[in-house]
């Protein structure tokens, strides 16, 4: 486990295009990583501010026609500078602009890893059941008892699009290398879904871990993906009776701020597999 | 009292369009509720976001000429399927801009329900003293010993533009139904005028109160309001010396995520008049 | 010392032009020393807004081709008022975009002050080492023992646009009076740079101190700069072994909000020189 080690080593410029409801915190919880975060959205930029970073995440949560065009350009260019983009598809499957948004970058990008929850993945691929507007549908949730049909369902996504794919949910399943390799993580807290963004700071983190672990993606998308968990844990632990999601939000971005590998190393409840 | 009781089991989806200095704390307060948020303000999905939601917010507080088109499409959509829709005035009566676009609106728009300070309030009415940017003038606040004065003005605002009129400040005063049925609030801290967006999370929940009071949208509008300013109250206790707006602002959201019906029973402090 | 006081008396309204990431952390900063914030960004209402507040804050932390515009409208509408105007060149060096823009309004704005870290300071005069993103160069940042040469480029920039120059970081220098006064604060504490738009938020609190300081507006810029530090050292005081970054964030505002000009006369370490 070498994520925190790296990264505050290295502190990485993470550019984000994201959306204006979560972007604080995106970038606090980048800062407590050690992360030097940078927002950045316009046509007359982007490209310039992308070719300074170390990783690009996009993040179509508050999409428009001036930010979406912005996000190809940086995509772009990420993909000629060889620099690792992560994509959130934020509430893909909800409206046509988000899905068709989504896969128009897809067409023109090509995504280290892509990070969603069950139904925007759906929405990728076209099967989405439905939505409820950027959080999953419960229908389309991964289920416990159903995990296989989530992992056969992931590895797919990511054979298709040669990205990593990171679906998030009460069980996080990635998979990468062309669906061959896979991974289950059973960090995290159910309280965390009322805390709005707790999806989009994950994928701003992944943007970090990316720009630090340029030769194995996917053991990236995989501590990432359990430095949230985690943080989601400690952050619980340390609420009294009366506080809330408001509380806890703060919490969450404290604990990565104090995280250290050896605590993603002792917290991570994940299992590997190879298909 | 049934608010949370009906948000918490139907779990209504929520569209808003706002600005972006509150957006954060609204998606927050509506995630505390058990309400699912999403903010969507691009003219090119708005229409489908709101068709989606089970209420829709339009807050004016940052417009632009992009979002208020955004705001006209999706309060008609509304409007055409018989969803709640809730307007924010934010500043009317501030800029030529605000007072006509939230004129505008009134005008293609049938609102479910309109909250404002009385400085917003009497700007749509074209009788505003003056304004003090986005707060109200001291001269429209309400007094306690002018309210008959307030109350009359209320029921008038709410006869002619035919929505429910929540008048927030030191007294809340809410007046529907043609401005024959009315309420007289007295809940809430004056410290919550020093939090960024108390008003702009209060008319995020009233959308929320009013996609499960369809049946009585006064009743509706009265939860809300006397929801937010227990919130303030409960939060408010638990301040320590050295906790300032800060902290206040993060306590406000975590009592909305604990309060249930009955705290809002017990602790409300309001009356109802026929007029 | 006379901030509070005079803030918490005349109430002033700061009309902010300010980026989406940490713009209600500005807002709540300036609630919390008792001033009326409003955030207005459209062409259309800009120059309206600035005539009714105290003071102008352009921060282009997330510039556009439109907000832009709105930055020019606005800021000269101020100067053609009389009102204190602040510039604050976020990431300035880090794109030709943001370099050019800030050059721009210096060319059509007279700014009573500057406030940036010694990278965006460096590009508005062409000289910068290089740039991480909206953060200091480490080679341009102001070391314990180069303070001299430090003032004299402070000074130097001072003299070149007239405005008060505020230069930020472990060490702030301030010069004003077209460089023949300068002081040297060495308050504050380095967890700040933890927080996303600490920066931000002290350009905000700068707008206020110059809207009741405009007989001395350097006395005012120093008083804002002795705010911001202070309040870091009170809120990290505060903090408990597992309070991160967003904890502190929150306990920077609650400082302001309790804090008065005594604390600010204690607290103070700086010295003021004539050149």
């Amino acid at each position: 486990m070498q994520l925190f080690s790296r990264i505050r080593e290295k502190r990485p410029l993470v550019h984000c295009i994201t959306n204006y409801v979560t972007v604080n915190d995106c970038a606090n919880i980048l800062l407590a990583a050690g992360v030097s975060p940078v927002m950045a959205d316009d046509t007359g930029e982007v490209e310039e501010m992308t070719a300074l970073a170390d990783a690009l995440v996009i993040n179509i949560g508050t999409l428009n026609a001036r930010t979406v065009e912005a996000m190809c350009l940086a995509g772009r260019r990420a993909n000629a500078l060889g620099r690792p983009v992560v994509l959130d598809p934020v509430g893909a499957g909800a409206t046509a602009l988000r899905t068709e948004t989504a896969k128009r970058l897809l067409e023109k990008i090509r995504f280290t890893a892509i990070r969603g929850n069950a139904s925007e993945l759906r929405a990728l691929r076209g099967t989405a059941s439905s939505t409820q507007g950027v959080d999953a549908a419960e229908s389309d949730a991964v289920q416990a008892d159903r995990i296989d049909d989530a992992l056969a369902f992931v590895c797919d996504v990511a054979k298709q699009t040669g990205s990593i794919i990171a679906m998030t949910g009460a069980v996080d399943i990635i998979s990468g290398s062309g669906g061959t390799q896979c991974a289950i993580i059973r960090n995290g807290h159910p309280m965390m879904a009322s805390v709005t963004g707790t999806g989009c700071q994950l994928s701003a983190l992944l943007g970090a871990s990316l720009a630090v672990h340029g030769e194995d993606p996917f053991t990236g998308t995989v501590h990432a993906v359990l430095t949230m968990g985690i943080a989601g844990e400690i952050a619980h632990r340390r609420l009294t009776p009366a506080d809330g999601n408001a509380t806890y939000r703060n919490y969450i971005i404290d604990a990565v701020c104090h995280m250290t590998d050896t605590d993603v190393k002792e917290g991570a409840r994940y299992e590997r597999r190879m298909l």
